[in-house]
């Protein structure tokens, strides 16, 4: 069975691409994907490739999104198989990319390909976008392709990355959303001055200290059905001249927000703000929001792939929005409904990257079924 | 009158003495006053000169402390005469050190042989403690004098030191003590972690801000009739990895209390650890202390310089502990009652720097009045 799943996938790790570089895993696709009438539109920008693939003109459009490039291997000499060279041992398949994410790719296709097999007269349309820049700045990536296609009025009905994403055993992680990552750069002011006469000087140190004991013990929200609560923490705080005998004239801290769609941007820069101007400080206040949240709720397409990943693994999925930020925040700008699904993440980024050899086809097969789902009436 | 107090102070100021450099300032003071019977022992170390001069082996011994050291002059240019060219422009005597100190030593060289020419029966004993290591680090200097004595078991009664502690006008303020300085140096300890899973780490800035916040609003002591209050500063606090999604590990702060001797230093250590323990913090905490407060109350001395300033200025004197540490503190050790006093210090350390000249002859005349009132029945 030469057009396997499990087999793509290695075609796909014994590509070099480390980030931003694609190493030629676009063309595996495209060349997979053309015979069936996937139109491919390529939107490179600098070294980045990214590639628009599209099937149909008509709704729902259900896309795929990815990305075809890896993490380094890191020492290659720890690795007990070449990180390039897929490899199976005891039922695994080893390489930089086999979880994250070159069998969800291989997936994306083969289950495309079975699904068209058996049903050529589907309706809507079928899209994938990958780039080759997610493991990177993701700056050229798939936020530039999500940009193209809103400029042009193009959207997506449904959009699943293949993200890996299950944690213990295939199936019983989907993300259904991500929280949002809001940072602060904050200097308070104070009045330099000689340690021996404090009265004629404002520690700064001191007075940020009850400012900053309020904002860690603050509650911002208390999460939803589907977000944890959103959390605060102080990454750098800096203060002082060196010297040991100079209050110093100001502090400069650096935060972050971890926000759920139970917070806002502007009510948690309002909730920073009065707390800051209750204790009276005098400061400077730099914001940027590195990325806004995303949620799915429960609905066509979480209960579509949740109902494909029991009748193939029998797991039950549990929806959840923790980690860190993924693609899926670009994603959501143009489509209502992006999941993340994929296989088990446990070695990503990691010496000895592997997948169930096992849990490659199934993956397909749950691609498959969702397919089926959403584009059969 | 080629020997008043102004000419000496001049020859002084004319000597490039830059820390730790007497350059032959304190042979000027053996020339004048080995005819007297004063007997000079030298202990120098390093680069560092020390001088000691006494007249006598008998009780009371009053000794007059100082130093011949300056500091640098800034950018001579800024000057608008040369700072080692003694200038008097308007009343005022300009060059570096006219302030601190050399107008003293000249006022306690030409007070001692006013008072030896009018009282050569005088009981007890005269001596001098001069070094060239007051400006500078004052690890080779006074402290080093002070070990010598103490080690033959030679003490001192009443110590007045020249330095410049009137304000607004001669005679305003005695200094009869200084506060100690005990600093530390604090690390308190956390979890490092990654910003998106604040759970799994545990934010030391986040913990630190409470104590912080509970120690900068402590009231360690109520000062005393000498002393205002006790004094607690953080100068440096550092925490971040730099990185901005990182909780760091720990954080670190540099502190320094000023401490009147209505603490000591075990009590104020004792409230610090107090804290942090009620706060639960996992800390480490460093001690050094780097001066130990002195205080001689209203007695003999102060009260027979007193009466010397009434007389001379009119000024009624203010006693005062404020400002930072000086060689009093050292001398305390083998002296029960040290004082400060000298010229205005409005110039000291600055560019420009200049004592009033009807000043210098009256600081003479205080120091010789008090002498009267110290070794006369």
């Amino acid at each position: 069975m030469t057009n396997s799943t499990l087999t793509l996938a290695q075609m796909l790790i014994a590509r070099r691409s480390l980030t931003p570089n694609d190493d030629g895993c676009q063309q595996i696709l495209i060349h997979r994907l053309a015979g069936l009438g996937f139109k491919d539109e390529h939107m490179d920008f600098g070294e980045v490739q990214n590639l628009w693939l599209r099937k149909g003109t008509e709704g729902p459009v259900v896309c795929f999104a990815g990305h075809t490039d890896v993490v380094p291997t890191g020492p290659a000499g720890q690795w007990d198989s070449d990180p390039f060279t897929p490899t199976i041992r005891d039922g695994l398949l080893y390489g930089r990319g086999a979880a994250d994410m070159k069998s969800s790719l291989a997936a994306f296709v083969t289950a495309i390909e079975k699904f068209i097999e058996s049903h050529p007269d589907h309706k809507g349309s079928i899209a994938l976008l990958i780039t080759s820049d997610e493991e990177g700045p993701a700056v050229e990536g798939t936020v530039k392709v999500v940009e193209i296609l809103q400029a042009r009025g193009e959207t997506i009905d449904y959009c699943i990355v293949g993200e890996p994403t299950s944690t213990d055993r295939l199936g019983d992680i989907i993300k259904n959303g991500r929280r949002g990552s809001l940072s602060g750069e904050l200097t308070i002011k104070g009045i330099q001055g000689h340690i021996a006469y404090p009265h004629l000087a404002k520690n700064p140190i001191h007075l940020a200290a009850p400012a900053i004991a309020e904002l860690a013990q603050t509650q911002w929200d208390n999460g939803n059905e589907y977000f944890p609560a959103t959390t605060w923490n102080i990454s750098n705080i800096h203060s002082g001249t060196g010297a040991t005998n100079v209050i110093p004239g100001e502090i400069n801290l650096l935060f972050n927000f971890r926000f759920s769609t139970a917070s806002t941007v502007d009510s948690l820069q309002e909730k920073v703000h009065a707390i800051l101007d209750r204790h009276g400080l005098q400061y400077e206040l730099e914001w940027s929001l590195s990325g806004k949240p995303y949620l799915t709720p429960r609905g066509i397409l979480a209960d579509a792939l949740s109902a494909a990943i029991r009748t193939v693994t029998g797991v039950e999925p549990e929806l959840s929005t923790s980690g860190g930020t993924s693609d899926g925040r670009f994603i959501a700008d143009i489509c209502p409904q992006v999941v993340e699904f994929g296989p088990r993440n446990a070695t990503i980024h990691k010496i000895n990257e592997a997948v169930e050899v096992a849990d490659v086809e199934q993956l397909s097969h749950i691609y498959q079924l969702t397919l089926e789902k959403l584009l059969l009436d």
